[in-house]
């Protein structure tokens, strides 16, 4: 089978995924500083460097007393040590004096220790007498119940490297450090182009043989969780002219650009021709070894990556699904760890056999089922189009190009939606 | 064992959390209508009922050749049905004529199907002579290649369900059906109200015994992750009256409140004491079996839950996993489905043995490590007030409260973070 440029075969989505960061390089969306308390998600540009330690004491981790912990040394309930209470230390008060031996200071969890104290005795180990001698009924060693000055964090450590993306303890742990700004790379803005002569917004009643856009949404909302700026720039004709001047319009303020729409062979050739003729280097696959979603485009234009996305909503939600995120993550610099993908896979048994051709990529929905021998997943068949098997779905499994099928019982990874 | 009220024992994190939700009952968050493009990740207030059937005609799914079916009943290759092509069907015009029969009208992906048509014969199968007559060399049953009107949801058919949270495909669905707003339940306001005498903003230099503010921000972090919205009110000093001010006056514009810090015995009691005297009913647990976190106080005012959360973040943390999520689900009406609970979790191996006590649920970080047998935890171990083990984590995984430990190589939930 050739494609609409002659080429022989389709692709498999791994290749060209592959293709489209390939060309993508060291495209990086800009750099900008954000207030620590906004950057919840967002991925780090810069290290985040400790510059100084933390804690930037000893700090107690009991409410107690400081003491050395050598004048302690072989007290037990029968045998106490006798310590003097020399003076209170207060939460947020500097405790800038020696300790001197044989005497201990009252102090809270996360005061400061003052100095040569190197150990906390917790109040329920003390008995005080007349209010200024103590009595210490266990032994302490040096260091017990306290955190030592730079235990936390050392000054000059990275906290939080380039390419990671803010998570609430990051957050917390830069605030601690002062770090009151972070550089992060700008989400990804994609730009979303509806086509469709048949195609009408959903405020407008539509004529018979003509349906509301549905796509532009569920794009936009995918763009969303993937971390990008969604933006629908409208509907559009089906004509090559009135296409071409969104494409365009929309490379002036885009990171990435989704044109939805185009089910008919006319409309899908002309969204390949623009983005052949603006090129640079252009359409860099044109069909999939993939169900749904077999009609798929991918091309590059001046470093923006481009979808030409087939009509149908399961088609679309696919496509992205196996793009989107991985074009987005680059864009914005995002190193995904190994739990970043684990998020939102769960592992199922299959409720039946399903089959698949060999030599494409099929994607199926299905319901989870939580019965008495774990978890299971129910594949939801039927027309690829319909809407009602997304909204009725809990995620998607795959069977992979080169397998026939997967037996009843068998388990499947699940991409929950 | 006696908690601050002199009540005998600690509770389980479980039985703190039913006591909490049930004080809450029917209280919800205020319902609001947002633009259909708005409401990603909202909670469904009322349910979305198609208003119409989805699609409103019969619509051809191939490129094709709209037919009545039996008018090709026995046609193949070498014996093909003749038909005489009658028009063309145009994307977003209404084909309101009568097929005649023994004829064919042209179809794109989509396109209307005419009066008496019910089928649709795609491109590959058949042979244009002359431009007028056509050879189909497949027969095709009724009904094949085309989504019958009504098929996809039918008028009156709940599309989205109240207390479902809104995905990208369901956002589609309702574009596709006309609903441009969509009722929601408000994000939970929740305020978050530091306090400590030895706590600074993290703009701020702290003086020697000062530590800057990590909790707030963390908590702020959750809380967006959680759907609610947080709102730091600021860092208050360790004063009755200047914390009970602050509690009220967070009382007027939250659904929920966090105080956090309190790390002393002192400010601990103190602010037991405040949920106590604006009671209604006022404190439902202090302390818990639960590590790190057992200092935790809970509470609801006048239907406002309240968080009394401990010093240090990583027991704050805990805190919050266990509660805010849902709590703030049941503020704001989300029935959290099976796949949704599992969003998040990964099963993996331990990597080594870590005892526990009996009697106290703990909450252990750890890495995940892809090994070639699969998934490990690798528990970070070591003092539970370091932030350097809340950045480096991928997730926490939970020592039940009646085990006493688990060993190396028995798989264990790890929840991400």
């Amino acid at each position: 089978m050739k494609d609409m440029l002659g080429r022989e075969g389709v692709m498999t989505s791994e290749k060209a995924l592959e293709l489209l960061l390939g060309n993508l390089a060291e495209k990086k969306t800009k750099k900008r500083a954000v207030r620590i308390g906004e950057s919840l998600g967002m991925v780090c540009a810069e290290d985040i460097v400790a510059a100084e330690d933390l804690p930037a004491f000893a700090r107690s981790t009991v409410d107690g007393y400081a003491v050395r912990a050598e004048d302690t040394f072989g007290a037990t309930e029968t045998m106490p040590a006798y310590l003097t209470l020399s003076r209170e230390i207060f939460m947020g008060e500097p405790a800038d004096f020696i300790l001197p031996d044989d005497t201990a200071a009252k102090i809270p969890t996360g005061g400061m220790l003052p100095g040569l104290a190197d150990a906390v005795v917790m109040f329920e180990h003390v008995q005080v007498i007349d209010g200024r001698m103590l009595e210490v009924m266990k032994a302490v060693a040096p260091g017990e119940n306290v955190i030592q000055a730079g235990a936390d964090l050392k000054c000059n450590e990275v906290v939080v490297s380039r390419g990671h993306r803010m998570r609430p303890a990051d957050i917390g742990a830069s605030a601690g450090l002062g770090v009151t700004e972070v550089m992060v790379f700008g989400r990804p803005v994609v730009s979303i182009i509806s086509t469709g002569d048949e195609i009408v917004p959903p405020e407008q009643r539509p004529s018979l043989g003509q349906i509301r856009d549905t796509n532009s949404y569920v794009i936009a909302g995918m763009v969303t969780e993937a971390g990008g700026v969604p933006i629908r720039k409208g509907i559009f004709r089906d004509d090559y002219t009135v296409i071409r001047d969104a494409v365009e319009d929309a490379m002036k303020d885009s990171d990435a650009i989704a044109v939805s729409g185009g089910t008919s062979v006319g409309t899908k050739d002309m969204i390949a021709r623009i983005i052949e003729d603006i090129g640079n280097p252009g359409i860099l696959f044109h069909g999939l070894s993939l169900k749904p979603g077999k009609p798929m485009i991918g091309g590059v234009m001046n470093s923006i990556p481009v979808f030409g996305l087939p009509g149908h909503p399961a088609a679309v939600s696919v496509c992205l699904d196996i793009f989107m995120r991985p074009i987005l993550n680059a864009l914005c610099g995002f190193e995904e760890r190994r739990a970043d993908k684990l998020k939102g896979v769960v592992l199922a048994r299959l409720s039946r056999n399903v089959s698949s051709s060999q030599g494409r990529e099929e994607h199926i929905r299905a319901v989870l089922e939580e019965r008495e021998d774990g978890l299971w997943a129910v594949p939801l068949l039927g027309k690829s189009g319909l809407i009602r098997t997304l909204v009725h779905a809990d995620g998607i499994f795959v069977i992979p190009v080169n397998v026939n099928g997967i037996e009843k019982g068998e388990t499947v990874e699940v991409r929950l939606s």
